[in-house]
């Protein structure tokens, strides 16, 4: 059967909320316990592409609430390399699909390392998840789009699972990131026309965000590059306005992705007054435009993702391409 | 007095390979003094832009010699956030000027989180190197052009001095990083016109590595985007695979940093084949290039960006830019 072109990653763009919801409300008790988590004194995650994205957006979340380091290691370390000290540590694997080499020599080497490992996947039965120590399976459904969307989005729900398995006083932001991505699936970005006018015809994007909002803005701009060929890099606000600003030189379109957390209001505030004045065209995208207040800020960055995640999707048409199959990807990229 | 255009950034691009000879060979025994290195267990690198770049680079080395976990930890987590356990690791705080509040505050904050503090800085008499448990200080003399040069590979060489000093057996790459550093200062890349023409027409570039390369790419993509304002960005030969080869639907000029190392090379070389066979025009750079073989990974790095900078000035001054003073930028970007 002919599918309109779009109308795959368009389905799983819908399906995404409830998938996010689903996910995050999860007790994941049983899923952890083969785990020893109160021996725990750091995070390492492992991760490509997208999951990495959702990596960082977990770690400021993490980081802020359990007051433990989470980073990231590169997974060379462990499939070039000789690997590292993991005594105390959990290694957080990420992978969709839990087939890429070296996210499952990740896997090994960690434990082989004297780190725990912990996969979060769409993927149970996979060969990364045959070698974790305990898994998560994050069950957004096959993902059929070259384009990841409600996987992403699980993956980050998965983490905050987690989270609240760690630190129960969480459970309540978990709720709540629920029912605030369930009641926005009905509305669209104040902005849309716009910021998809912009972005069609833009020569360079930047994708601005700080804490939880630099990953969002991690995977906005990979999906810009991936899915509608346009050149977007993230830069956390802090960042963007040492070297980076000079690009403004150019025409230069910014998206700035706020989760609405106050702490990290100065720094986007700055961004976008430096950048407004060296004449970048300016948008900034935040919970409250979808009448969301009050939620986390990971859970504000997979709402943030669920509503860009339509943007990219009409760019993408309008600029003549098929947001389903972009002509030189594949959806399993096996690296070693 | 007026000077020309780009003579300041020349001036300390000639510097550069001296300095880091100097640097990269000094004994480090009185500045490590006051720390207890058999104590740490795992190290996070603090730092921003070009920095952030030199602490990537030596994070592949020391994962791979010492095989203790080096990851970078975003400056937030102590200026914005409450910070997070640092018990028996080592915070390396890399700043050029010692001045940044977020990197001040990171100085304090891994100290009141049980870690112990490592300042790298080319300003031993500044505010971070106050508060910093030790301080290397990397001699590079005053850097007065905006886009950094001898500073960056002199933090190179420190942190490479850094690893002698806890694995002795890295002490001759060291000696033989200095040598080859000082041979190729009277040669320049094989390809240097044909490369810079195509830098100075290119709108997306990609500057790709793979190990201590990635993080020499982190750098030469931020000098080409602060200094030159073209949209370059650096992309790991793993990562460059997955969502980024899109980008290669349009014009795309791509450049690989390969450091020599021989556990590198399927990947530069898969990286290559791909990128060339959609399309993009790809430029490849080797310290072997400038008859240099039998150099380490980091002091490969050092030598692909001395080799580079070069480049960088010539061709902002091609595309009718001064190279000594970007027009959006300033020498230290305070960020909070």
């Amino acid at each position: 059967m002919t599918k309109t072109p779009g109308s795959i990653m368009r389905a799983e763009i819908n399906e995404a909320p409830a998938r996010f919801a689903a996910m995050v409300q999860r007790d994941l008790t049983s899923a952890l316990n083969p785990l020893s988590l109160d021996k725990v004194r750091a995070i390492y995650s492992v991760a490509r592409g997208s999951s990495d994205a959702a990596a960082n957006i977990l770690s400021y979340e993490i980081m802020a609430r359990l007051r433990l380091p989470m980073t990231s290691l590169p997974p060379s370390v462990f499939s070039l390399g000789n690997g590292v000290a993991m005594e105390g540590t959990l290694g957080l694997i990420l992978s969709q699909s839990g087939a890429s080499s070296d996210l499952v020599q990740a896997c090994r080497g960690i434990a082989e390392n004297g780190g725990q490992t912990l996969l979060i996947t769409n993927s149970a039965a996979s060969p990364a998840s045959a070698l974790a120590q305990a898994t998560i399976d994050i069950g957004a459904g096959p993902e059929l789009a070259i384009p990841a969307t409600k996987s992403v989005v699980a993956t980050i729900a998965a983490g905050m699972a987690f989270l609240a398995r760690l630190d129960a006083s969480y459970r309540p932001a978990c709720e709540m990131a629920a029912q605030a991505m369930l009641a926005m699936t009905t509305r669209t970005i104040p902005n849309k026309a716009a910021l998809e006018a912009a972005l069609s015809e833009a020569g360079s994007v930047f994708v601005i965000g700080r804490g939880c909002g630099y990953g969002a803005a991690q995977e906005m701009a990979l999906k810009l590059k991936e899915t509608a060929a346009i050149h977007a890099e993230a830069y956390s606000a802090s960042e963007v306005l040492h070297g980076p600003l000079q690009l403004a030189s150019n025409p230069l379109t910014v998206l700035i992705l706020d989760t609405g957390e106050n702490r990290v209001q100065d720094s986007l505030n700055t961004a976008e007054t430096r950048l407004r004045g060296v004449g970048a065209r300016v948008f900034r995208i935040s919970p409250a435009d979808f009448g969301v207040t009050d939620v986390s800020p990971a859970g504000a960055a997979a709402i943030l993702l669920a509503a860009l995640y339509p943007v990219v999707h009409d760019v993408t048409l309008q600029l003549g391409l098929n947001p389903d199959t972009p002509e030189n990807l594949a959806k399993i990229t096996d690296t070693v």
